[in-house]
């Protein structure tokens, strides 16, 4: 027997195995999941599984690496959770997220800490030796609202896509913040004395670490991009790109202490039109399917992990400490989601509802990101305080908070997510006054949101598209061609028959005054299938039409024959003298 | 800037990254490929890269790493090949194959061992130091035909698929034989002396470690085929299982010292066809590309590590040592298969023809396994002369019998692999013909190849399929299930219209007299999806059919009305008398 010689891929392989028949057993008895959410009982699983280690070997049982976390584990969540973000009310809230992500993260950090600076000043508790500064660092990683935690419990009591975009787009871009401080505070902490300047570099330092991976993850993307531009004779290896790309994105932001989290997001969602139009529909499949595979086995590797690793002696049990950091916790969230959404409201026709605040407060649960990071502490005499009070902070939120959130949205009877994909009509509609509104923006001279959408819109069909893609010139619009095709068809068959008078093929187009079909009534009868085709066709096509269409163009007044160069030089013009 | 952090990951990403661009840039000029082979193309650049490096540092670039190769590059290339292998060629074939993997492996390593030997005592070559024993271990790692290489040049040339198979299982199976010798040699190596006990165990060994293979294997696919039953509401890890069974069965069977190579195949092959038919569609495609997309890489990796291993100074250059390796190896090589395929051919009646035995002694390519066993070699004076000859012997396979294999398949004219797919036509022969076949056996007595797979086809309808095939009872056969199927359909859509009398919805079904459709004229109307989908339904129940359908069954005589049991007792009653 060699077991030394297999035994990190054994071990590596036979995790992941335990974590796959994990989710399988949960499923086979379809009532449990629908009562406690998963990340609960994979938390429930590994706390076993660390009592038997500890039992059996009657000491700790070993804790997750935060190498393997952040290196390994949280890549593929993120990858995941950027690859399928819904892009359009991510963008259209991209304000409020950024102001829950940075103001509340930091609003968060400061309360926290300065509330438990305040508790420490308590002689009863014996506490005195924790500073401010060490106070101040717990606050800046129990404070960010963890991804993988938001989306495990979030996927499965379906809110409606704003809530949902609010919340999980603050997990994930309060990153950014969570580093810059987490850095800053630790630094301080080893320094001898602060200077200001240290604080302004700090505070410049956000910019840097956020914009950044920004920075690096469109570089990657477009790379990606244009790298699947010339896999055509090899599609085999088309999904490897992605994969690839997205990692290195992760692992050079990281590299350079930027956001890699950030990175990743901005990698995935900046290649992610251009890959799926260059490569393979096989290759598309198998990237989505890789994707979701992957990032639902690290997620459970997470949750056991995380339960694994509670087990053990490396706590310091102070309660009241731990206690008024769970209170602290929720209180600051609940204060700050109440102040940031009082200005957001200020300024939007959409108002966020007190119920939908309520959810964001509730909703903030912590996870194995606190727990990576308290682990990567400095060794001091109060870690294993640290490390206990991250610990009851996460099994809180995910245990109590995570359980009773789903009776709560439905007692509160919160805004859910529409059941039905929108219908063919409706996407119409909406691209119709998205076009209306850039239009409009466009003559007023107000640069608002679609302004900037159409403009971006415009570049990428005129610049990026023609250099990511491998097929840039579609001189008609697939609809048409589609129709073309289908006409064809139509003449070769009547062909074949003899051109039969008394069978026409497409009865529906000579009966037509039998029935009208609605809307509604023909995507009943197609299958899902054909509508997300047809739904997907109108989505890349009507911009284009617009654009090359001579029946209606924005920059063209109506019978006006001139080029829309010129047309659109004398609104430029107007624009300037504005 | 922190590197180190996340060098490892940051390195292998890049290495897969130069690999797939590499693949990628070869696929950009067509020309190129069809002269020389992929893998010399790689080890070129493989060669440059250790130039570079060599050039750059002024030491030997690193060597590649037998672990990693054994643990992590091999497996997928191994797994790739038994999940993709065409087991009818390989069954049919398996008695010759077996006879080339085992008698011509052992064969080659004493020829080429104790040829070597011989040169060895020629005193003009300062060999004298290298003993016998020394010689039959080296023999015995330069002796193994290797799959990867074998791969790589054979999927291009397209011999017919007899020829294929032969080379192609030989490379696979004689795995089991390399360990066997690799393992024992070596340890007579370390021995102080050699007792006739141990040769005896050795033998034994043989079968351990082969028939070990095949039952980790094996057991491990039956495991993943039952777990694939339980994941029908979570298919989105079902591609996972399949991975993950496959690389434990190569894991447990190399922490066993048995062969890792023969566990994986078995374990591939066992599982594929109950985990086709439990896995969704999606998933499927998503495990049959990722496996073809992990293979290539490995493969490409393989090859370029090769080349910057090439480079360095662990060589010791004894030119006489070096040439007669290559010698004795195409010598050996030749005599083995002239002599072996004279002893196939007298008791075959589909003999191996002198071409085919010329391309068979021709395309024993050596590789990376070589390589890396010449590296795990333990420390002695003369492993450098090892290292050099093993790297002369891989680029003289690789590059000049590589390149020239196309041009002499093409000179020599050697069968072709038939371009086209079997008709169903042919494809109904072929299962009559097995069929007739087990039941002219069964009633002569005779147990023979069909015999045998008559009663392991019966095994799995009766009892495996039951076990680990989530749908196990299809009371008809998927053919009519799919005939009701658009029965029903067109029933529908003949009520919807209003049962118009005039517009029949099968035209040919009332036209039949205008036209005869032969088998060749609808497969070239069919497009190929329909036709692999009509050949898989037939493949699947054609046996079905005949051992449920009341019409014909072989353990019945005709007009006989008795249950089956009764008949099939009588069969074995006469079976016994025989």
């Amino acid at each position: 027997l060699d077991y030394q010689h297999v035994q990190v891929p054994f071990e590596i392989t036979l995790w992941i195995m335990l974590a796959s028949l994990a989710k399988i057993g949960f499923h086979l008895y379809n009532k449990l999941p629908s009562v406690v959410p998963e990340s609960c009982l994979l938390i429930f699983v590994g706390l076993i599984m660390g009592g038997i280690i500890y039992g059996l070997n009657d000491k700790s049982p070993p804790v997750m690496d935060s190498d393997i976390f952040f290196l390994y584990l949280l890549p593929p969540i993120v990858l995941d959770a950027g690859y399928f973000m819904p892009s359009r009310p991510f963008f259209e809230n991209i304000g409020t997220i950024l102001l829950y992500a940075v103001v509340g993260t930091i609003w968060n950090v400061f309360g926290i800490g300065f509330s438990l600076y305040g508790i420490c000043q308590v002689k009863a508790f014996h506490l005195q030796d924790v500073s401010l500064l060490h106070n101040l660092l717990f606050g800046s990683l129990i404070a960010a609202v963890d991804p993988v935690a938001v989306l495990a419990v979030f996927e499965e009591i379906h809110v409606n896509e704003k809530l949902h975009i609010l919340v999980f787009g603050e997990s994930l871009l309060n990153d950014a913040v969570t580093v810059v401080l987490y850095k800053l505070f630790r630094s301080f902490c080893e320094m001898p004395a602060i200077k200001s300047m240290d604080v302004f570099a700090g505070v410049g330092k956000f910019f840097v670490v956020g914009l950044g991976g920004v920075l690096v993850g469109l570089t990657f993307g477009m790379t990606a991009a244009f790298t699947t531009r010339f896999t055509k004779d090899i599609r085999v290896i088309e999904p490897l790109f992605v994969f690839l790309y997205s990692y290195l994105s992760y692992l050079t932001a990281e590299m350079f202490h930027l956001s890699g989290i950030v990175a990743i997001i901005a990698c995935a969602m900046g290649m992610k039109r251009y890959v799926e139009a260059n490569i393979s529909l096989k290759s598309h499949t198998t990237v989505k399917y890789f994707m979701k595979m992957w990032s639902s086995v690290s997620d459970t590797l997470i949750f056991i992990f995380l339960g694994v690793s509670t087990i053990g002696e490396n706590h310091e049990w102070n309660w009241p400490y731990i206690c008024f950091t769970v209170i602290f916790c929720l209180i600051w969230r609940a204060l700050g989601v109440l102040v940031l959404t009082f200005f957001v409201n200020r300024f939007h026709v959409n108002s966020i509802t007190s119920k939908d605040q309520f959810i964001i407060a509730y909703g903030g649960l912590r996870g194995a990101i606190c727990f990576s990071l308290v682990f990567l502490l400095p060794d001091f005499r109060r870690k294993k305080l640290f490390i206990a009070a991250t610990t009851v902070v996460i099994l809180f939120t995910v245990f109590v908070q995570g359980m009773t959130i789903r009776p709560l949205v439905d007692l509160l009877a919160v805004k859910r997510k529409r059941e039905s994909a929108p219908t063919v009509g409706e996407q119409i509609h909406i691209r119709f006054l998205d076009h209306l509104l850039a239009g409009i923006e466009d003559i007023s001279g107000h640069w608002g949101q679609y302004y900037w959408k159409d403009k971006l819109e415009y570049f990428n069909s005129k610049y990026l598209q023609k250099i990511l893609l491998r097929e840039y010139d579609q001189p008609k619009s697939s609809i048409v061609l589609l129709y073309e095709k289908l006409e064809r068809k139509h003449a070769i068959e009547l062909a074949e028959a003899g051109q039969l008078g008394h069978a026409p093929s497409h009865p529906s187009l000579l009966n037509n005054d039998r029935t009208v079909i609605t809307d509604k009534k023909l995507e009943d009868t197609l299958n899902p299938d054909v509508l997300e085709n047809i739904q997907e066709i109108l989505a890349r096509n009507l911009y284009r039409i617009r654009r090359t269409g001579p029946a209606y163009n924005r920059h063209t007044l109506p019978g006006e024959t001139e080029p829309v160069e010129h047309a659109k030089e004398i609104l430029i013009l107007r624009h300037k003298s504005l």
